[in-house]
């Protein structure tokens, strides 16, 4: 048995979400279905680092999986990245030791988060970025935005009925700045772990903010309540984009 | 009657091109139909500077088209931008003299053209740069595009058979750099005007020489003997956008 980590993006646009689910096209089913055809037809199960939802994109998630014997991890690479369909792409593959383990192994993910500003918006990024044709004081968001730095109980920003227990997670940054093209922004956090939907439901309320439509203060006030009924509304997912992750040694 | 010019925006993916064609999904029947609708039920006719083919997108496409009043023109423009399919966008809307033309009023039009050397390729990218994952070296395409600026017949660079007497053209910059987002490459052409496939066609052939597969001179080779045999190969429509319209005034 040999185990393999491998690097992966996708276009979430056509997938509901990572993780497996009976009856619905997920980037789990597609590349476990992919692995079996290079296993001689025998199932392969893959683990993801972050279980992104329908719509969300990925630069670099990771996945492993194990094989009954070490393969050539450039030609692993290319043949899975070819044969898997086009809206995913295998960056790399690398030979890891057996006990790695993508989702349990401590880890900071990064996040981006692309939103479009222009009236009207860019038709070319309309399942890549949210649409926020409304006025933004990128100052305010600036602002704000450091209040999430740091290691807080972010029971406020997760979905209500979570099941996990420990809502206290680290944000070693936190940022908003122009993304370089026309109109878009985007907000970029990196942390050592991030709730249901933790990221769409700061960057609502980051965009409430910059609208004026919530004081600078809010993102304390609500880390401090822990009532998410004080946050703004979970930002579509189709802005999202798990961009990076990085194992602790 | 009352003529106005509008600047739209497409993602040209799910078109079968610009120009309206029977029982094909194109950008200027689902205007028309649009336009309409605003006019109570009276169809109305528009005119495109450009008719981009299949795959092909647009930030700055041209149209004019008469309406039988003066109306406001930014309700105009919102009304066409909502009602319009998601794939289309309004950017603005203006009046203009009653003899306005916006495919032969003289203009300038500069096309972009987006080349993902990534292997593997960037997958929110794949309908919106033409992926090239081969050895390119950018020096020798920038030394060989300084070839295209000018007044040269382009014979060699359209289609064979293209019903268009006179080849004529000039292309006042040609460039390709670096694009900003990881391995993406971006050729830019001005001129006052492009044969069929044109830019598809330099671009093909451009990016042999980048490949070493024809030499430096092949572009002056190309223009000489205008001998469309002697070119690249037509470069895939999904890289190409029709970027903007500068009228002579």
């Amino acid at each position: 048995m040999t185990r393999y980590k491998a690097i992966i993006s996708y276009d979430g646009t056509l997938f509901s979400g990572f993780q497996r689910q009976p009856g619905e096209r997920t980037v789990q089913e597609e590349l476990e279905k992919t692995l079996q055809r290079l296993n001689s037809g025998q199932p392969v199960i893959i683990f993801g680092a972050g279980r992104t939802d329908a719509g969300v994109h990925a630069y670099g998630q990771v996945i492993h999986f194990d094989l009954p014997q070490a393969r050539d991890v450039e030609k692993l690479r290319f043949g899975l990245d070819t044969q898997a369909p086009e809206d995913i792409d295998v960056v790399s593959v690398e030979q890891v030791a057996d006990d790695f383990h993508a989702r349990y192994d401590k880890h900071n993910k990064t996040y981006e988060f692309l939103v479009d500003t222009g009236r009207p918006k860019n038709p070319m990024m309309r399942h890549y970025a949210t649409a926020y044709p409304y006025p933004l004081d990128l100052d305010l968001m600036q602002e704000a935005i450091k209040d999430l730095v740091g290691t807080h109980d972010f029971t406020g920003f997760t979905a209500t009925g979570t099941s996990v227990e420990n809502k206290i997670r680290t944000i070693t940054r936190a940022t908003v700045e122009p993304e370089g093209r026309p109109n878009m922004l985007v907000f970029t956090f990196t942390g050592n772990g991030f709730l249901y939907k933790q990221v769409r439901n700061m960057v609502g309320t980051l965009l409430k903010i910059g609208n004026h439509r919530m004081p600078v203060s809010q993102i304390k006030t609500v880390l401090e309540s822990r009532d998410r009924n004080l946050a703004g509304p979970t930002a579509a997912g189709n802005g999202l984009y798990l961009k990076e992750i990085i194992y602790d040694k």
